[in-house]
């Protein structure tokens, strides 16, 4: 079966003058995704007529489906609707159901249809039209020697809303489509390159139809396999068997599959479990705390934190005996040491943990350079400790030596 | 004086997939527009050599500059330096420097590099190598027929700090630009809508090569005057006299000008003041504290936080008096008093804040919706309470009320 082959286009001059993120154009290709349909290209351009005919000419050559959001909007800038009854070579007619729809909508609203919205009912004639049941400007769906053209505006509930209820289905029935399957594998505590040394044998296993990418982001590395066949849930099969066999190879680095990330996979684990959890973080200063917090219903196992930013704090608020600062620096495994086990005790949870670095650019020490970070984990049974000689960037070690502490969590726990 | 055109290229499937939003064009064409380059395209395609191929010659026929990013992993997926080897015709050759710069990079990190590692230094021979301070990929910067294509990698932090380093400063001693000065003004605390609305009268009254952009983002309104012309003197000048006459208008609002972000203002308005201070924060979860010790040198002003994101924890560790918690509750004036008030006191700062709110999804009540936050400020000559109504969405009410806090500290501090 031939694969359909989209392209995303995005009209408006504020897209390349970056005053906004195209955001419409990721959740496209993940419903086109979803039904088989293989985006090739994404491509912005500006509200002028020349560069949105040749892309329109440059698109139709290379996909056979066009999806183009932006540029529909009343005003004398959006000139996407012209351009295309000029590319498609018709006139542009008051649509009567176009009409009604645009009236209906300021009537619904109070207010009085004006000529520059009266407007927005014109359309080339040789469109079908779409409905915009949540704004103005319908959409315009065009075929042409086997090819589709699809216009959406640019507002993102608006695409969002007409692509789900009218085009996804309306492309169903016009193309035969392939099933696709993704999975995705979740990894953290290795670099990208280590992984697929470890993996590189597994990875030359894969058969021709099963496609492999590394989706690298800070402090971990999600494998994505996707595969394309007739049925779903042979391909399903394959790929959770594949999946399966990586575990002799890098099990050991595999915290999950699919969308949930490390933070939420570890509150999951913590709740089954029953357990409780605390922090005391010194050189992410709020950062862990913060992963933690961002998922929903984590008041079931995160009790508090202690942010014990300064020397006194350590001292007088935590409780780090002086004489164990003094000897070895707040730097160091004794003190993480105890402020895991001072953090697990005062706040009576399972399990406490803890970070004490240099995150930079100051404070470096010859033997503690900026990237030096000491991390713990403590509960009834044991307490272990790590430490990571992260980067020279700020930002950058306060995410990884808060990661790493999530990954300490995943290894410590009691099984 | 010629306009430079630019064309931004990302090369990745994981952009075609969906899988990650692209916000380096975003990011890049707002750095590239303030020095009078215009992006006139946006292009990702996948992790293919003809596709990579045809698109760098489109690119090169519209464009001055094509700035391309992605594909420069270590693993077999990532194409692009071969082939702008095979675009400009020249052979991958080890680069002395930049295999002494990659070898750094793992040796300092207490690892050993690895053959797969070590093709990270190999370099097309025509191009001219740009150090990747933070990473192990380099840029790669070519000249041809008064063109210039520049790789970087796609990985953001990366990108962008080498762009700010190197990019910027080499276009613009390769090209002639129009002075173009910008003055960012930063508002915190109101709308943009309303904030349009008062600023209107000034805003009629600017001439016409004076551009004004409305930027705005989670808490805050950025608004960016452009003058284009000759003289950079008169410019400045004349931008900074029609700032000064917008203080009239929405001088309350005005935090600062240019790159320094509300953290940053306070902490160097704490470090001149020589206050002190100390974060409870309960509903925020650890990212207001991220927020203030992101700032490089925080350790000057802020002491320390408790999250007491437990009932128990905000009675036994922070010391909440039980009467208050069963009377008010945990979402209340009188208890984020009693937090900012007692950890002020138990960190011997000179400042206290707290907040106290419904996050979201759950934890709400009929009289306390989700999205529902209390914060306070508190020093030894008064304390200041606010109600705030957030939305719906947990993450965005976190990063809200931690904004707001910090524009409370703004408006409360001593004179």
């Amino acid at each position: 079966m031939k694969t359909i082959l989209a392209e995303l286009l995005t009209i408006g001059d504020e897209i390349l003058y970056g005053q906004i993120v195209d955001t419409n154009s990721q959740w496209m290709s993940v419903e086109l995704s979803k039904i088989g349909i293989k985006v090739i290209r994404k491509t912005s351009i500006g509200d002028r007529e020349d560069e949105i005919l040749t892309a329109f000419a440059e698109a139709e050559k290379r996909a056979d489906i066009v999806l183009i959001t932006g540029g529909l909007g009343p005003t004398s800038d959006d000139i996407t609707k012209p351009c295309l009854a000029k590319y498609f070579d018709c006139e542009l007619k008051i649509h009567a159901e176009a009409l009604a729809e645009v009236t209906e909508f300021f009537v619904s609203r109070g207010r009085e249809i004006t000529e520059i919205n009266r407007q927005q009912a014109a359309l080339p004639v040789c469109c079908t039209k779409i409905t915009n049941p949540i704004g103005t400007a319908p959409g315009m769906w065009f075929e042409k020697n086997g090819k589709v053209f699809m216009s959406m505006p640019g507002v993102p509930h608006e695409m969002k809303r007409m692509m789900t209820e009218q085009v996804i289905p309306k492309l169903l029935q016009t193309y035969k489509m392939p099933t696709i399957i993704h999975k995705v594998i979740r990894t953290v505590g290795i670099g990208e390159s280590f992984l697929a040394e470890k993996i590189s044998f597994w990875e030359k296993s894969l058969p021709r139809h099963i496609g492999l990418a590394y989706l690298p982001s800070l402090g971990e590395v999600k494998l994505r396999l996707t595969g394309m066949g007739d049925s779903a849930e042979n391909l399903q099969a394959e790929i959770d068997a594949l999946s399966e066999k990586l575990n002799p190879f890098a099990g050991e680095y595999i915290y999950g599959y699919g969308d949930d990330p490390l933070e939420v996979v570890i509150g999951n684990t913590l709740r089954n479990k029953r357990l409780t959890l605390s922090v005391a973080e010194s050189c992410t200063g709020g950062y862990l705390s913060h992963l933690i917090t961002s998922v929903p219903g984590c008041s079931d196992y995160f009790l508090g934190s202690m942010i014990p930013y300064d020397y006194q704090i350590k001292m007088r608020q935590l409780g780090v005996k002086p004489e164990t600062l003094e000897k070895y620096g707040a730097v160091s495994e004794p003190t993480i040491i105890e402020m895991a086990n001072i953090v697990r005790a005062k706040f009576n949870t399972d399990i406490g943990v803890s970070t004490s670095g240099i995150a930079g650019p100051g404070g470096a020490t010859p033997d503690k350079p900026v990237g030096t970070v000491w991390i713990a984990y403590s509960d009834k049974y044991h307490t272990v400790t790590k430490k990571l000689q992260l980067s020279k960037d700020r930002g950058i070690n306060i995410r990884l030596a808060s990661a790493a502490v999530l990954n300490l969590i995943r290894l410590s726990l009691p099984k």
